[in-house]
C-alpha cells in the first residue's frame, strides 16, 4: 500500500500556503480531476464535491458508471480508501449506488449545493468565566500537581466552548438504535445472564469484537483471547498491575504522549521514560536507549501529534521487540477515524506475540459507556483476566450484549460512517478557523482522529495561553501537559464534539488570547 | 426494639422438631392466632395464610378492618415488621388495602387457596455430569489453590441444579421497568452526558442512593459523600488499595466469612486474620486479639452463618473502633431481604467516622449490573475517589441514570417487595426439603437473606460432599470455603435463584449424596 505521498502532506500543514513541490500534482482523465486543486487535508471532501458537481451539471448522468476505486486511486496517486470514502459519501447522499464487481452507478442527481454556511448566530459577547475571574493565577489550573487530578479539575471548571480532545460527536450517539438493541437483548436473554458474569467478558461481545477487529483493523483474533474491560484507562491499569507483578518497573512512552495514560502507568508503580516522536513516529533508537522492557504506543494516529508510525520505524520496532523480548502496548484509540488517508494496519496484526492491543468504544460511540477490549500476548492473558476479576468481577453484562448487537447488525459501522462525515466537516471548519485566527500556527495530525495539534514559534508558555483562553470561556489542552521534555508551545484541539459555530468562535477567541500574550 | 425472641428461634433451627419451651407460645384474640402453630422460619407465610383463610371463609368479610400492626405484633410477641410484611403480601394480592392511620381494610375475598403444588414434572434421572465423570478427584474442584479462581472454576462447571448462594431470583429482573426507565433517561439526556463522567458517580444516582439508604437502611448520608463503584468486589479492592497505601497491612475478617471478600483483600497485599463468629456475631475480644486496625463485617446478616450482630457486640465493637481508631468495613450485602425478623440498622448509621459502608444492587436487582456504592469515613474519601478514577475513570453513566430513575420512582422498592415474597416461598421450600432429606442437619440464618447454611455432625469433609453432589448435577458451596479455622462440615445453600422444584430435587440429591459419604 503506497501511502507515503499521503502522509507527507498531512503530517504538518502550513495553513498559509502550500510550498510548490518539484513534480506536477497527479491528475486523472476522468472529469479532468487534478489533485493539486484539492485543499490540504480536505481531499476526500473535495473529490466528493467534484463528483456531486459533475452529477448535478450532467457530466455524469444518471446511469453512468464511476471508475473503479483502484483505477482512480492509481491515477490520482491517492489511497484507494480516499476514493472509496468519497464514493461512500455519495452513496449515503443517495446519488450513487452499488459497489464491488458491478461498479458504482449514478442513480440520482443532486440539487446543486452551496458550501456549508458558516454564518450562524452572531458570536456571543466575550464574558470572562466568573469563577475564574477570581483566581489570581489561572495558569495554575493547567499545571499538573501531585495529589490532584488535572482532568477532574478542568472538567469541573465551566466554559462556554469546550475544545478538549478525546471525545467524538456526542450528539450523534445512536440513542434509538441503542434502545432498540437493548429491547432485543432483553427479550431473548435467559435469566441466568443476570447473574455474575464471566470476567473475560460476555462471549457474544468477544465474538463481535473479534469480527470488528478483523473487518476494521486487520487483526485476526480468537474471541477466546479477547478480554472486555471498562475502557483503555482500565486496560492500562490492569496491565500495569500485571507487569508490576512480573517485576517490570519501566514502560517507555511517546513524547509528546498522553498525560492520562502516563498517570495510569505511574499509579501502578511504573516509571515512564520518554522516547521522542518525530515525523515518522517514535524514535526507536531513543526507545532502546531507555532500556525499558515495554513501551506504550499510539501507532495509527499518535497522540497528540497525529503522526503515523512509518514503515521503517515499524520494522525497527519489531526488531526491538523480538530481540529484547519487549512488549508493545498498542493504544489504538481513534484509528477508525480517518479522512484523507488510508487505514493503517494495527501492529497487533503483525506481531501478536509481542503486542498487547487496547481498543474501546469511547471514540466510536461514547466514553460514558466504559467498554473496551484488550488482546494480550498469551503469556500475560491469565494474569490479565485475574486482574480484571479482582478489579470488578467483569464488566456489566447488559451493555456488553447491546454493543455486541450493534456490532453484529452493522449499526456500529453505520455510526462510524456518520461520524466520519460529521467530524470531517468540523475538522475542516477548524482548519479554516485556524487559518483565519491563528495564521502563524502549524497544524499537525489533521488527516485522522478527533483532534489536531497546533504549535507556535512564540516564546510563551502554552499553559498561559490555555489559561487565558479559559478566562475567555474556551477550554483547550496545552501541549505541555502531554510533554515530558521541552517542546514548542502548542495546543491540542478537539473538533469532533463541538459544533462548527463553537469551533469558529472558539478559535477567534484563541486568536485574541494569543495576541494578548 | 425487642427482637431477642425472634432471633433465638431463627439462629439455628432443628428441623426435626422444636424443643418445648417453658412458657406457652404467645397468641392473639384476633382470629385466635397461636404463634406456636407457625412453622419455624415461616411465620410471616403462616400469618398471611391464616388471614387469607379468614377472608376466604367469611370470618373477615369485605370491609372489615385488620388490627393495627403494633397491636398484633405485641399480642403475638413478634416484630411489627413481620405483621407489616404479612399485610403487605395480602395488599399485593389485592385482598386488603390501605395502611397507616386509616388502618388496613379487607377489599376482596380470595378464591380459597391450596398449598403450592410441589409435584411438577417427574424428577429427571440422576445422570452424573459427563465432564466430571472423567475427573479422578472431583473434590479437587472444591479445594482453593493459589493461581486459580475457584469461583470461576465452579461457574464454568456445568450442573443441572445450581444452589450456589449470593444471587437473587434473576427471573424476577424487571426487564420492562428497566427498559422504560432507560427510554425516559435517553429522551432527556444532554449529549454531554455521553462524555467522560464523574469518577464519584453520576450525581443523580448518588442522590437516589442517599435517599434509598435513608429510607431503607437508616443511614443519613450526604450524596457528596457517596462514591458509585462497580459493586462490592470493586469497593473492597479500591479500599484495599487505599488502606495499603496508608500503611495498613491487616484487615481482620469474620470466621466463617466470605472467601471471595477475603481473596479481594489478600490480592491488595493485606493479611486477613480470622475472628470467630458465634450466635451473636463476631467475637470482639478475638478481634482485639488480632491487633488488626480494620475489620470486614457483615453485621445485618452474617455471611455465611446468617446471625445478626447482637446489641452488646455492637457496643463492644464501637468501643474498639473509637479506642483504637479502628476502621469497620460494613458489607451490607443482603440486608434488605428479611422475612421473619425486624430490620437491623446499619452500623454506619451509628458511627459514620469509623465505618466504611458498602452496598450494591447485586442482591436487589442483578449482579450482572455491576453497580454498588461506598460511604467512606471522610479521611479516606479523596483517596477512594482517586483509586476509582485510576481503576476505570468511573462507572458507565447510562446504567447509573436508569438505576437512579428506578430508585426515585419507587420501582426498586416494589421489586424488593416482590422478591421478598418469591424468596420467602423458596426459602420455605428449602427448609421443608432439608427437613425431608437432610433430617439431621442444623439450619442457620434462615430468617433473612438469599441463602441458608446447614451443618452436620458427621466426620466427613464438606468439600467431598459438595463434589459428590456436583457429580450428581447439583452445585453447592462447602462451608469450609468460607472458614479459615476448623469447623463442622456444612453447606451454604442459595434458595433465591432456583425454582422450588429444583430446590426440592436438589435437596433430595444432596440427601442421597450424604447417605453415600
Amino acid at each position: 500500500m503506497n501511502r507515503s505521498n499521503d502522509c507527507a502532506t498531512d503530517r504538518s500543514i502550513r495553513t498559509k500556503s502550500q510550498p510548490a513541490t518539484g513534480n506536477p500534482p497527479p491528475s486523472a482523465d476522468f472529469l479532468q480531476l487534478n489533485i493539486g486543486d484539492a485543499p490540504a487535508g480536505g481531499r476526500t471532501d473535495w473529490l466528493a464535491r467534484q463528483l456531486r458537481l459533475a452529477i448535478a451539471d450532467g457530466r455524469l448522468p444518471v446511469g453512468s458508471r464511476l471508475p473503479a476505486t483502484r483505477v482512480l486511486a492509481a491515477e490520482l496517486r491517492v489511497s484507494r480508501g480516499l476514493i472509496t470514502e468519497a464514493y461512500q459519501r455519495l452513496s449515503e447522499d443517495g446519488h450513487v449506488a452499488g459497489s464491488g464487481r458491478n461498479g458504482t452507478v449514478v442513480v440520482a442527481a443532486p440539487i446543486p449545493t452551496r458550501p456549508e454556511a458558516p454564518a450562524g448566530p452572531p458570536p456571543r459577547p466575550l464574558q470572562p468565566t466568573p469563577h475564574l475571574q477570581t483566581l489570581p493565577h489561572p495558569s495554575a489550573l493547567f499545571t499538573p500537581t501531585p495529589g490532584t487530578d488535572i482532568f477532574d479539575t478542568l472538567r469541573a471548571t465551566p466554559a462556554r466552548i469546550d475544545l478538549s480532545p478525546g471525545v467524538p460527536d456526542l450528539a450523534a450517539f445512536p440513542r434509538s438504535a441503542w434502545l432498540r438493541a437493548e429491547r432485543t437483548v432483553l427479550r431473548k436473554l435467559p435469566a441466568s445472564a443476570f447473574g455474575y458474569g464471566d470476567p473475560h467478558g460476555a462471549p457474544a461481545l468477544r465474538s463481535a469484537v473479534a469480527d470488528w477487529l478483523a473487518r476494521n483493523r486487520g487483526i485476526r483474533a480468537d474471541p477466546g483471547g479477547i478480554v472486555i474491560t471498562a475502557g483503555t484507562a482500565q486496560t492500562l491499569t490492569l496491565l500495569g498491575q500485571v507487569l508490576h507483578r512480573e517485576g517490570i518497573r519501566t514502560v517507555a512512552v511517546e513524547d509528546p504522549g498522553s498525560l492520562g495514560a502516563r498517570q495510569h502507568l505511574r499509579n501502578c508503580g511504573l516509571s515512564t521514560p520518554p522516547a521522542p516522536v518525530d515525523a515518522d513516529g517514535i524514535r526507536v533508537d531513543e526507545l532502546r536507549a531507555t532500556g525499558a522492557p515495554a513501551v506504550l504506543l499510539t501507532p495509527a494516529h499518535q497522540f497528540p501529534t497525529g503522526v503515523v508510525l512509518g514503515g521503517e520505524r515499524r520494522r525497527e520496532l519489531m526488531r526491538w521487540a523480538t530481540e529484547h523480548d519487549g512488549l508493545i502496548i498498542e493504544d489504538d484509540y481513534d484509528a477508525e477515524h480517518r479522512y484523507d488517508r488510508a487505514p493503517v494496519p494495527a501492529l497487533r496484526s503483525l506481531l501478536a506475540e509481542h503486542v498487547c492491543y487496547a481498543g474501546s468504544v469511547s471514540k466510536l460511540l461514547a466514553p460514558a459507556l466504559r467498554i473496551g477490549w484488550v488482546l494480550a500476548p498469551p503469556r500475560y492473558r491469565d494474569a490479565l483476566v485475574a486482574a480484571k476479576r479482582f478489579a470488578d468481577l467483569g464488566n456489566a453484562v447488559l451493555p456488553q450484549l447491546v454493543l455486541a448487537q450493534l456490532m453484529e447488525s452493522g449499526a456500529l459501522e453505520r455510526q462510524l460512517r456518520l461520524l466520519r462525515g460529521r467530524h470531517r466537516r468540523r475538522r475542516d471548519a477548524m482548519i479554516a478557523a485556524i487559518s483565519a485566527h491563528l495564521p502563524d500556527a502549524l497544524v499537525h495530525g489533521a488527516a485522522a482522529g478527533l483532534h489536531l495539534t497546533v504549535t507556535f514559534d512564540g516564546g510563551f508558555r502554552d499553559t498561559d495561553l490555555a489559561a487565558a483562553a479559559l478566562t475567555r470561556g474556551v477550554k483547550v489542552q496545552p501541549l505541555s501537559w502531554h510533554s515530558q521534555r521541552p517542546h514548542r508551545p502548542g495546543l491540542v484541539l478537539g473538533y469532533a464534539a463541538p459544533t462548527t459555530t463553537d469551533i469558529t468562535e472558539g478559535l477567534a477567541i484563541l486568536g485574541t488570547a494569543l495576541r494578548h500574550m
